[in-house]
Parts: structure tokens; C-alpha cells; sequence
């Protein structure tokens, strides 16, 4: 049995028929992206993903990635000949830049590889996702000559790329970040410091690592306004482009952590043997922040996407389990019967499902806004989907993260007993996800950039104007006399995000922040819970139009699973206005 | 720092204004336990349990329990040492029998004692939650041949107990039980066969193992009904007692788990020389099933009491982290303070204190209907307290279990980065409670159990009882005005409660089972939040009272946190009503 097989039909429906694939493929550059070519290119990345990555997701766990004597980090059996042939078979470049040796994807295709890569390993897809990074902020910011330099061999997955952030005593916080950057008569700098939790900070699997490092000139102001980001490659490239010199930093020690154990997450000390390590401004100083939030703004989708990998691969194991297990007669039967017919169990997976397609749409969808965004026709379709993208980042992230903590924790309640021996493999998906709410800005912080920054986007248009977009479903559902119940669950959720938003923006108007921040994570909640509803009825009623591309037996369980998600599941989004407008008095008075 | 401290102030508000210890200490028997006594006993246990018990924690995640040459458990090291204390300082046997050298304090008590072991090290609690069980399937249903052999080494905690349930195809489903049993003519049995999932199957802190077996004798009917109980020691006790010859089973492998890896999981072949296991029938034959629910009830509450005691020692933690860890500034502020004071962190401290207080007076409360079933001076008085028991039970099981994992999770959580790496702790907690869902049967079982057996006893009546016992806490909460917003939250609660109630009970009475099984969970839940309601405001009303025994600082933050949760919490029981009563419909349409 495989682990992991790709959900290419759902995948292929979502894509074409929630996030309008045809209108991306007619985007200005985009015009080789036609469904049919992009269908072959997913087959393909399919078989590559199932058949080469997904099976080292279990040595990775096992043998972990580990720091040699050397000083340098050692992957897992397998990784190094999967990685050569990821990059030789153009996946690490497939929606990158073609004007840098990418295939020129559209992003909302280059989210659907991501997800396979994440399902299949999502340890060792962190390396790519940080390398995308990279290559976002050094072709947004960096010089011609850096672009010259390190672009191509990052587009191509030839060289990797890091984000180096965080340090002991600035995580969340970053305009605590003490790291020096003393600059030479040559234009480069040195740079003095200790970074932490730096994904994948080195590796054996290319020939060299391009650091993107956060730190501070002498006399920058204090705070976030005086970071500047560098660029600190692990070997210096002498004059042809190849690796030369090894930079002055070390890897002082990687993580023991609860999973993602094939990634290795480094501690680094820049400057260790008292030179320096030299490194190369990206964008003007005093502007690392803005460039760091370039990297940052894809990857916390891609964070969010890993909430929705691992649910999917932990439901197909969950199903494959319960299909094949037999226990326990049903009400009134004699015979014992495969546990996927028990009600409860199908509870679980129909879950699973449900929440699993909810978050497929929403990643696809915030992508197709990302495409739009950057090759959109007009500039107010531009403008619009910069604004949608910008709220629905954070909702990506933190409500995508914590449902996948979920779900895999359903995983492992599927299997009973089985799921929590750690050879069945469900134990390793609630591992590895349960970092994903933390990383790229914990869910908390996710929270407050949806109340403080976003909701008060245009004065709250922003969000009118999503639930503007998410009313405008109703219509169509009330074509379908089955699509009753879904739409008036569907809009009494719409009714009770917009009055929490009503609510969040007069208290943001009069100033008073406390409540706000008090409800920031269950509002957050709400929100995903609610857009959820709305783009699973989307595909409801794409499903019910029948297009010709997939099967009856498909469509009907499309509809099935959305009637779910809003019948079942939307409502609790209910439960939750109380929470949001219940104040902060109570968290103040708390003595702790 | 020490890593968990018994809460003693809370365990004794909680014990003696929600679960009523004066009362308890009134009835027949246990005279002795009046609350100033129990008081000290409790400090001297939460110095034992603190002290001794809580630094083998994380040793024992560590080494965990292994399988040596010998085919001999290995506990990890520290663990023989400090087994004897336990023993030796009469913990063991704190509130067994004292006929048989017990020290006959009320179950109610020996729950907060169990409550501090399992906080301080769940995986080492359980070798005694399992002695606890075989205690009272020994003592109810034993011979007095069997409990003068065996009853007072159980009970002092000189041998330990087992629970031989689960076979490779018998997990949920006993029924499917296939181990033999042959009588022989001295009256014993010999035993055949493999049992999977033995908790402390085998170990070193002991002299003898005293297992359980479920198995099936010869010409015994198919399922349930067909199967025995027989004690099987691990060393066959010669004339004095003392232990013998080595009995004919084998140790075949240990699990390798998730979490609780102190926790020797035992694979064992019983009669694997051919000889076959020497078992002592426990009971009549054909009553094995009976006689199992004696462990088993006990054992629910106690892996229910799980979820409170790592939801409170991972609260401990986080809030340790919090106050020390400085990151981040205020709205308006210019300095960093420590992260206890950012609203979304305060959130998740008071949401992991609520639900862990709530835990606590439910399992406290359902231990005082223990002892009222059993010592309840009128005959009426013990068959409301056996129904009250019998009811509460699988939420105390699931609810509190699913809450275990939630809390834990949070904990992680408020460390941030932190969080996710081994060395600081907190994910061990989330590794060792992703158990309690699953053993002692899984919460989808609780929560079948639940609308199945317990809704419809005595046609509703029982359930209709303690939802007019929980509205008379009511009256009591409008004496107080603040108390306004958590009486009227706490009013819709209870409606919502009863009307889901209702819907069921309408359901059951047609025989229409898809749906009601379809609800179980969303309903068990809703079940747990709303008793957790009532219960808090039961605190709440004695807090305002101002028992002289508490401090008014501690009483006032006992009244803000009842009412975060009756305010903030609570309403989400609300947003499960039209999950439950969403019918079976699209779960049966589903295709999987």
C-alpha cells in the first residue's frame, strides 16, 4: 500500500474550478498554463512525488538529519539522490521565474506541486519552501550583480536558501535582533551573531547554502526600522560562479524536536572565528524588514499549505486503515464489518474530508489572488487581489496550521490503539505538523496582523467586500433544492463574521484595543471556519453544473462533502461570537 | 525551577466546596477523613508526588521501559528506587481497602492523589491505575481463596496488576476474544494464546505481576457472552505465598509508542512453551465480560483524570515560560515585557486554567458519587449516586481526554519555538496524553456508551435529573450580579443541552439508531462543556461565599475564572447543536 498517492481529481477540480484555472492561462505570460498541459504536468509531478519522495518520509523520521563531527549537517539516507533528481526533473523551479531558469508556472500551479511535495515529505519540503524564499527576496530586492550571481542556481534548486531570523532573545519579536553587520571599504559587510531555529541552515545535498540574514549596521536605530538583511552564501563564489572560500560561520548544533526530524534546524554563529562572515546587502539598509516580510508572505502560505498536506495524507491513511480493519458489529448486524462502516468512524473521516477540501480551496484560491495580484489585467483587478491576498494570509496560515493539528490527531483516533505505535506512521504526521502554528509567525501573530493590520484595510472594505464575494454564492446555491440547508447555514455564518467585523472595527475606531486583541485568534477561527463554507459551496454548485471532466459518481460526493462542511461543521462558527465579543475584562483581571 | 507542583489550594476548594468532603467524611466508614485531615494528608502527598515522583518524568520519556536478553522488562533508571517509596509510604494503597491493608480513605480523596501521580508522571501512574483495577476485580468477584493469595500484595502495591484484554483482532470488539483456556482437574486452567496492547505487562519494581486474562474456555458461546476472567500470576505463589516457579507466558516484544514510553506496552504469549499459562478463574465462568466493566469503570475515570493532571502540569509550565519570557511590547508600550502579559497569551493560560478547573470538578464531583453509591446512607441516596456515575463516566472518559489533548497543545504553543523542542518538555506532555482518546476504550466507544446505554436509563430520567440539578445552581448565580452574564450563558447551555437531549431521546424511541450514533461525539462533547459549566458556577457561588479557609485573592480569581469559562467558553457548546442533530444522512451517502 502506498502512503501517499495525490488526490489528482480533487486537486484538478479545485484548481480549475474554484481558483478558475482558465482565467489564470489567460493572464498576460501565463498562456502556456492551459488546464490540459497543467493536468499533464500535475500527472507527472504525481508519480514523481508519490514514487520518489514519499517513500523516505519515514527514514527521515527515524534517522533524522544530524550534525557530523565536521560541522556539517548529514541528511537521512535517500535524500541527496531524491534532491538531484527533484532538481534534474525541474520541480524546484517549476512556478519559479523562467527569466531565471524557472518554468514559468503560475503560482496557483506551483501551490498544488508545493502540496504534493509537503504530503509526500514535509521535512524535506522545507528546504524547497525556504529556497523559494530566498529567491523572492533576492529577485525583489537584490542588486543586478547578486541577481547575476546566486538567482539562477536558487530558481533551479541547485543551490538552497535559508531564512536566518530568529535569535534567543528575539523570536516573535524581531526588532530585537542583535546581530551586527560591520560594513567594508569594499562594499560587503561582516556579519557577528548568533541566530536559532534556522530551517534547514545547512545541508549535504547541494553544493552551497545562501543565508538571507537579518541584522543591524552600527548606529541603526533601535527596533525593527534598523534591520537590514544580507545575503551570507556558505561558500564564497569565486570569479566563474563556483563555490570558493567557506564563509566564517558555524553550525553550532541542530534541534532535538517532537518531529520534522529530517530537517535539520540549526543554531549558527556568524563570525565564530572572530573575522566575520561576510555578506552582501540585499535592497538598501534599514529595509530588512520590508524584504524579510517578501519571504515571509509566500512562506506563511506555504505554511498554512502544510496544515492542508498533512491532513490529506493523514486522512488516506486513515481510510486505507479503516477500509482493511475489521471490529464490531453494526446496529442489529451479526457479521463483524470493515470499521470505515461505523458511523462514528465515518464521522471522523467524513471530517477529515470536508475540512481537508475546505482548506485545498482556500490555499488555491489565495494563489489564484496571488497571480492575479502580479498579472492581473487592470490595476484595479490587481489592487483587489493584493487586498484579498493580504487578508487571507493570515487566515491561510494560522486556521489552515491548527486544523491540521486536528485532523491528524483524527488520524491517529481512526486507528485506535494502532495510531499511537509509532510504526503505523499516523503518530508521525501530529508530530510533524504541530510545528506548523508556530513557525513564520506563531498563529497568535497571525491573529493580530488579521485584526490590527488587516480588518482595518480601507476602513473595513477590505473585508466587506470578501463578504460581499462570499454573499454572492447564496443565489446560486438556492438553484438546488438539496443546497437548502448549506445555504441557509452558509449565510447565517456570512451574517455572524460580518457582525464579529462590525463589532472588532468599532472597538478598532474607538481605539480600544484590548478586546480586539482578546478575540484575535478566535475571530481568526471564525474566519477560516466561514470561508471554508463559502468556497466549499462554490464547488458545490460547480459541481452540480457537471462539467464534462469528471465523473458523476465524483461530482455527487463533491456535493456530499460540501453539504457536510456547512450542515455539520460551519455552525460552530456560531459558537465562537461570544467568545470574540466577550471583552477582555476577564483576561485582565486574571492574576497569573 | 520545579516542573509541577501539586495545586493543593484548588485540589482543596475543589474537594471541599464542589465535591463536598464534609459530607463524604460523615458517611459510615470514613469518619476518619474529615477535610483537616485529609488536608494534611494531601500536603504530605503533594511533597512525595512533587519530590520523588516528578523528577523520574522525563528520565523515563527518555530511557523508556525496554525488553533486555532475558526476555525481562527494564524500567528506566530511578523508577525501582522510587516504587518503593510509594510503597513503603502506604501511596499505594491510600484509598484501598482497609480490611486488606489498605487506608480506607474515601475514593473521592484517593482521586486527588491519583491526580498528583499522573500530573507528575503519567506513565509511571498507570502501573498503579492498572494495580487499582485488579484490586477490584479481585476483591468484588474473587474467591477467598484468590483474595487472601493475592488481594493484600495488590493492594499495598507489594505486586502490581494487569488487564489482559486486547488480541491482534479483539480491540474494541471483545467479542472477538480467542484466547483458550483448558480446565484442568485441579480446578485451574491452563492458558493459549496472544494478547496485544498489555499496559505494564512486565517490570522490575515488583516481585510478582498479577495478570488479568480475558479468554474463553472450551464449548463457550460466540462473543461477549463466551468469555471468563482468569488470574494468571506471573510467579505461581507457593505454600507461604511467596512467589514460585515462573508461569508459562512470554514477553514478546515492547511497543514502540508516541509517548508514555515509561510505559512498558506488552505484547504476550500466554502458554508459549505448550504447557499453557496457569489461570485461576476470577468469577463464575461466562462472566468475564461482567467483570471486566469492575476494572474498567474505575480505569475510564481514571484515564479521564489523565487529560485534567497533564492539562494542569502543562499549565504550570506554560505559565512558568510566560512569566519569565520577555519578548514583545504592549499596544502604546516602548519596553518588552515578559509574554504572560500579551492578551493572546493570556487567553491561552485562562482557556488551559478554565478547562483544567472545570476537569477538576467533574472528576472530583463523579469521585463523590463513587463514594455515595457505595456509602450513601439511604438506599435512594446510592442509586442516584450509581446512576449519577454511571452517566458521567464516559464524559469524564472522552471529554477530558479530548481536552488533555487540546490543553497540552495550547501549552506548546504559548513556548513558541520553544515549544517544539524536546529539551524543554512540553511536547512530551502532548506525546503522552494522545493515548487517553484511545485506551480503555476509545471516546467514539464513551461516547456510543453514552447515547446508547446511559441516555435511555430509566427512559431519560437520569439524564433529565442532573440537567434539573445543574439549572439549580441558577437561582444560586443570580444572588450575584456580576455573576449575570455567566448565569444567563449557563441558561442557554442547559437548554441547548436538554433540547439536544431531547432530539436524541425522540430518536431512540423510534429506533432510528443512524442518527443518534452519527451525534454521539458532538453530543458527548457538548455534554462535557456545559457539566463543566455548571460545575464551574457551583465553585463560582462557594467562592462568593468566602470560606475562611481560602484567601479572598485566590477566592476572587476563582470567580474570573468561572466566569471565563461560563462567558467565553461555554456558548461553544452551542455551535454543536446543529451538528448533532444533522442527522446520518450525508455520513451514509458518503463514499469511502
Amino acid at each position: 500500500m502506498s502512503e501517499y498517492v495525490a488526490p489528482l481529481a480533487d486537486m484538478r477540480f479545485t484548481l480549475n474550478h474554484v481558483a478558475d484555472l482558465e482565467r489564470i492561462s489567460k493572464l498576460n505570460g501565463y498562456q502556456h498554463a492551459d488546464p490540459a498541459t497543467v493536468s499533464t504536468v500535475l500527472d507527472e509531478a504525481g508519480r514523481f512525488f508519490t514514487e520518489v519522495i514519499s517513500p523516505l518520509n519515514r527514514v527521515g523520521d527515524l534517522e533524522g538529519s544530524v550534525l557530523g563531527p565536521d560541522g556539517q549537517v548529514r541528511t537521512p539516507t535517500g535524500f541527496k539522490e531524491a534532491y538531484e533528481l527533484y532538481v534534474e526533473a525541474g520541480w524546484a523551479a517549476a512556478h519559479m521565474p523562467a527569466d531565471w531558469g524557472g518554468g514559468g508556472l503560475p503560482y496557483v500551479v506551483g501551490v498544488v506541486i508545493e502540496e504534493m511535495f509537503k504530503s509526500a515529505n514535509l521535512a524535506f519540503s522545507l528546504c524547497a519552501l525556504l529556497t523559494h524564499g530566498a529567491v523572492e527576496a533576492v529577485r525583489t530586492h537584490g542588486s543586478d550583480e547578486l541577481k547575476s550571481r546566486y538567482l539562477e542556481k536558487l530558481v533551479t534548486g541547485e543551490w538552497s536558501g535559508t531564512m536566518n531570523l530568529t535569535e534567543p532573545e528575539a523570536g516573535s519579536d524581531l526588532g530585537a535582533v542583535r546581530t551586527k553587520a560591520v560594513p567594508q571599504p569594499d562594499g560587503s559587510y561582516r556579519l557577528f551573531g548568533t541566530k536559532i531555529f534556522i530551517t534547514w541552515g545547512d545541508q549535504d545535498l547541494t553544493d552551497n547554502v545562501i543565508h538571507l540574514v537579518l541584522a543591524r549596521t552600527p548606529d541603526s536605530p533601535r527596533g525593527t526600522k534598523g534591520i537590514s538583511m544580507f545575503l551570507v552564501p556558505k561558500y564564497l563564489p569565486d570569479e566563474q560562479g563556483n563555490p570558493g572560500p567557506r564563509n566564517d560561520y558555524k553550525i553550532v548544533s541542530i534541534e532535538h524536536k517532537l518531529g520534522i526530524h529530517a530537517s535539520p534546524t540549526c543554531v549558527i554563529s556568524f563570525g565564530d572565528s572572530g573575522e566575520g562572515a561576510v555578506g552582501y546587502l540585499v535592497g538598501d539598509e534599514m529595509e530588512g524588514m520590508r524584504n524579510m516580510f517578501t519571504m515571509m508572505n509566500p512562506a506563511r502560505i506555504g505554511v498554512g499549505m502544510e496544515g492542508l498536506a498533512l491532513s490529506e495524507r493523514a486522512y488516506q491513511r486513515a481510510l486505507a486503515y479503516a477500509r482493511q480493519r475489521v471490529q464490531g458489529r453494526p446496529p442489529g448486524g451479526h457479521q463483524p464489518v470493515p470499521i470505515v462502516e461505523h458511523p462514528d468512524v465515518r464521522r471522523m473521516l467524513l471530517t477529515m474530508r470536508a475540512n481537508t477540501e475546505a482548506m485545498r480551496c482556500l490555499l488555491y484560491y489565495t494563489a489564484q489572488q496571488g497571480d492575479l495580484m502580479l498579472h492581473g489585467g487592470t490595476a484595479a483587478e490587481r489592487e483587489s487581489a493584493a487586498d484579498h491576498i493580504a487578508l487571507l494570509t493570515p487566515i491561510v496560515k494560522a486556521w489552515s496550521t491548527d486544523l491540521g493539528v486536528e485532523m491528524t490527531s483524527l488520524g491517529i483516533q481512526v486507528h485506535g490503539g494502532m495510531g499511537y505505535v509509532e510504526e503505523t506512521g499516523a503518530a508521525q504526521h501530529f508530530r510533524d505538523i504541530r510545528i506548523a502554528p508556530i513557525y513564520e509567525g506563531t498563529n497568535g501573530i497571525q491573529a493580530m496582523d488579521l485584526v490590527l493590520r488587516k480588518l482595518p484595510l480601507a476602513d473595513g472594505a477590505v473585508v466587506a467586500r470578501l463578504l460581499t464575494t462570499m454573499s454572492s454564492v447564496l443565489d446560486e446555491l438556492a438553484d438546488y433544492d438539496d443546497l437548502e440547508a448549506t445555504r441557509d447555514s452558509l449565510a447565517d455564518a456570512i451574517d455572524g463574521l460580518a457582525g464579529t467585523s462590525a463589532w472588532l472595527g468599532a472597538r478598532l475606531a474607538e481605539g480600544d484595543l484590548d478586546p480586539v486583541l482578546a478575540a484575535a485568534t478566535p475571530y481568526l477561527r471564525q474566519f477560516g471556519i466561514v470561508v471554508g463554507g463559502w468556497l466549499m459551496a462554490v464547488s458545490a454548485v460547480a459541481a452540480k453544473k457537471g462539467p464534462a471532466d469528471f465523473d458523476a459518481d465524483f461530482l455527487s460526493e463533491k456535493v456530499n462533502t460540501a453539504r457536510f462542511y456547512n450542515e455539520h461543521l460551519l455552525p460552530q462558527s456560531l459558537g465562537l461570537i461570544p467568545t470574540i465579543e466577550g471583552g477582555a475584562d476577564l483576561l485582565n483581571a486574571a492574576r497569573f
